[in-house]
């Protein structure tokens, strides 16, 4: 599989919150970094998405802000 | 500074292209884990961004897909 | 501080709509103008958003649509 | 028209600086504020979009980013 | 009205998901191909949706992530 | 592959536009639909993108505005 995002990030699920429409995964990232996405509930059902599970974070470049002193 | 963005990765820049409107910066991050941003290539200019220069990579959890095989 | 994104607002939180995952904030800018922004709870709580508290608003050119007649 | 975007800002461009794939146009919105927009060069041809020009600015709850000192 | 939105689809709703911060919105399009669109609450009380109401889908070209075999 | 993505289309490129930093990629999806697409030129040059090639459009229900009469 090949992505247009050019931000690509294998891990595994380290925590999941579910609410009524949205829910927020944590992904703990190779290097011990974690990333926190938020995707509608009836996505992370349909994924199976659980703690320990294996997933990819794709963000697009576009979708990054950066910030300097 | 606090930011809204649930996912905020301190860096450096290691390398910028510059295009007529938009630039594409790679920031290294702990880990060796490295983030490509598309910014205007004004904010670019304003940010003073070259390589070596510290930045933070800001994204907002909404912002993140994730996909499973 | 400076940010990528080219439009920042600075402001004053004039009320705040708790849910379980995401919480909506609005922001009145100088000359009344009001933006609204959907943020996680999580962070909501992080950075200790409460009614008159100061905050600024961050959007990326990329994120504006237009429409015209 | 009604729109699910929270926040709508009329305004006139002001300026309109055009690449070979994106553009970026400056627009001037009550009370002096300025919002700035990347759209693609076409839209922007399709759209008309010339200095003095009205348009509408319309940027989802979700796509505002938060940060308070 | 002209969007700088480069994807514009008319259709119909056909179901709907309120939540406390956030609604679910299901759309029908020419051909049979639904498209689903997460807006705030607020948003989708004051522009009425309802199963059956006609609706346009605005989606800006940085928004779309590619994936190829 | 299962995706957090709500809209998931399969389809082909119709047409490719590149540019120094952003390349257009316009995807034919059944039902005669099109969408546009802005990704990194680096991004359309790893896929192998090019006229006729079978792609994915991925958007985020969160990503997707309404506008209603």
């Amino acid at each position: 599989m090949k992505f247009s995002a050019r931000n690509v990030f294998r891990g595994k699920v380290k925590s999941l919150k579910k609410g009524p429409v949205n829910s927020e995964v944590t992904i703990e990232m190779p290097g011990g970094l974690e990333m926190v996405a938020t995707v509608t509930t009836q996505s992370a059902e349909n994924m199976g998405l659980a703690e320990g599970a294996e997933t990819t974070a794709l963000i697009k470049a576009t979708q990054v802000m950066l910030v300097s002193e």
